[in-house]
């Protein structure tokens, strides 16, 4: 299937760096069934692209996300089940997507491309998931982030309670997670939930997608895929399976184009743009 | 069981938070098996009773504890054994407590109830490892904080291996363990064992109330007591048995009184007070 | 087998503290196979000498180590085997050395003695393994750190995916490996990679020399030897076997002549100075 119809997103990419906007507007991006499908699909789609090489992720205007559109909370409690109708057919996960991750909101772990949240305004619920499963956040200083669950008698939604603590640790996720009220950018950059700070309106996602184009600039996708799998899957294994996996990456990555191709620019002092090899992840 | 008559441990409840106060006049509060045996029946029955909400546990006068009372270190040391004689029988864990965390110290982690330490003054040994098993640290800068085992020829005491690297990582664990003299409240807090830090005379103290209050206040019980299970038992699982365990309680929270009660609330622009809700733990 | 020959690091013993330097001059103490083999003996005798309760490992000159030389990957390539021959037979693992950890490069996890790593100048690669398994890191604010896989199409090497989470958590960990370009010491210490910032030349040294001096004097090796073991293998079981084993741990130590030692000399006022206690580890 195709990306559908781009209605509570949007996708512009630039330099190997795709900006997705979840967008819903007048109501501070509230997430919907119809948003997530759509935001499923354009990472797919980023996933696949030759021309992809990072992705950063942020609110169309002042906000990030507030999380679910009330209209659907209210619709929830009648149904007395938190899982919506999909708006769309979901997107298929990669092949390589290991096991333990293909549940709906951890999609974003088990892909090749990295992500980033560039999180300003309003950020709860919903938008707390989406920005919590980018690989890391770059926060303006004025944002207002909550996890929120806990002001609805929600539990720590969709494996946020497995996520948070291997980011900022169990006690910063105690935090975030009882004490309901917004947390400020800053302190939640400061609690470790988010990796950067910036400040003024619209430098979180300027910051965000600087760094994404440093990454797909220098870093080789291949060696990408390979660490999100060595940090959300293999690292929460035994020490020595993770050790010798790694290892055996070692050996196949070194037999790889992109290592014989970095290894010769270095001797003559140039440094690879990845951006310019392709295919995105050269077979070994 | 009633709650023993208190010796050394004080109780004050306002507003639905506790105060706890270790408290061992003229021996800086330290630990002993009697305060060990008040304090596991504090704790519990803050779980158990309607009007407390949020538990603050901290020192009497200018020290939070520091340590095990000499004299029983001497007594350890003669018979050759840590586990010193009761001198309560224990309070039971709750129904509801994971087996995995079913070790006298970790009592704190099996709670519904939100623990937050105030520690000022001296906080060392048995005082370290109460502190280090609250959901979250408030700090005075001035406070010392020792790990103290080195010191002693003892390794991490009750599992406290287990729980620091997950607060701070494994490099500060070291640190905090192997660098065996005191620490600044200042410098714990930066290290990411204490989440807060506040300045002056029984400051710690008043944040704590604050931020339980707040707690108390905003948070729904039912949320409290999925999120401790979610932190301290289903994050150290598989991903997808986490993902899976939080979507089943999600579906049991949107039929629950406090979520119904929650979103009537928002859309007539409100919140619920949760310290008004009886009884503390809606059944679904 | 005596430890080989030094040719590519050096060592010197003083007052209990073990500075070992990487040192291959002219090439910004590159890696390699004659290095790594050195490095891991010194670590070995260290671990056995009585006189020897710390270890400081640096690099000789500006630089930490920049990686492996460049002429090794070179014949990695055509080889297509990140395994190199080694030059020396590697030394032994202690004999307590838990199975998970029994890898090459996790190889000072294994011992009893703690190792500092002090970072200044380049540190990158094959550098930021040794650094990255050190107990914990002093850095130069000035130092420039970078994993450096990335830019060369390579994985997390060497088990350092399983590392880095529990050091500074995914997301920092997510930074420090997708971002491939150098990253500042102060950087690298406010991501909580390293545990101390220092400033100025040769003041990472200066500060690790200080703290392993303070954990040599103040530290008994037996528990040292027991905390490295806590929080490299027994933390990442269950709560429940952390716990047991802990108290098992509590339970031989306060029959040990380290603790008989420290509680007498605290009823006098004093402490144990465990550099002039022998042997180093004593049995119960």
């Amino acid at each position: 299937m195709d990306t559908p119809e781009l209605i509570q997103t949007t996708l512009e990419v630039t330099d190997g760096v795709a900006l997705i906007e979840l967008r819903n507007a007048g109501r501070r991006n509230a997430w919907n069934g119809r948003m997530a499908g759509e935001y499923r699909w354009l990472l797919h789609h980023c996933d696949e692209r030759a021309d992809v090489r990072a992705v950063v992720v942020t609110g169309a205007g002042d906000d990030f996300c507030v999380g679910a559109d009330f209209r659907e909370l209210e619709s929830i409690g009648e149904t007395a089940s938190y899982e919506r109708p999909r708006a769309i057919p979901p997107a298929p996960f990669p092949d390589r997507a290991d096991e333990s991750l293909r549940r709906n909101h951890m999609y974003p772990l088990t892909l090749s491309v990295p992500v980033i949240a560039a999180i300003q305004g309003g950020c709860a619920g919903a938008g707390f998931v989406v920005s919590t499963y980018a690989d890391f956040r770059v926060v303006d200083g004025a944002a207002r982030v909550s996890s929120s669950y806990a002001g609805l008698g929600l539990p720590a939604e969709y494996g946020i309670g497995w996520m948070l603590p291997r980011i900022m640790g169990t006690a910063q996720s105690a935090v975030i997670l009882l004490d309901n009220e917004p947390h400020s950018g800053s302190d939640v950059y400061r609690m470790g939930w988010a990796q950067y700070l910036s400040e003024g309106t619209g430098s979180a996602r300027a910051r965000a997608v600087e760094l994404a184009t440093r990454i797909a600039r220098s870093s080789a996708p291949s060696s990408i895929a390979m660490m999100k799998r060595q940090l959300y899957v293999d690292a929460w294994r035994e020490a020595t399976e993770a050790y010798v996996r790694s290892v055996s990456d070692m050996d196949a990555a070194v037999g790889s184009a992109d290592f014989r191709r970095s290894v010769a620019a270095r001797r003559k002092g140039e440094r690879v743009d990845f951006r310019t090899v392709e295919p995105k992840e050269p077979q070994t």
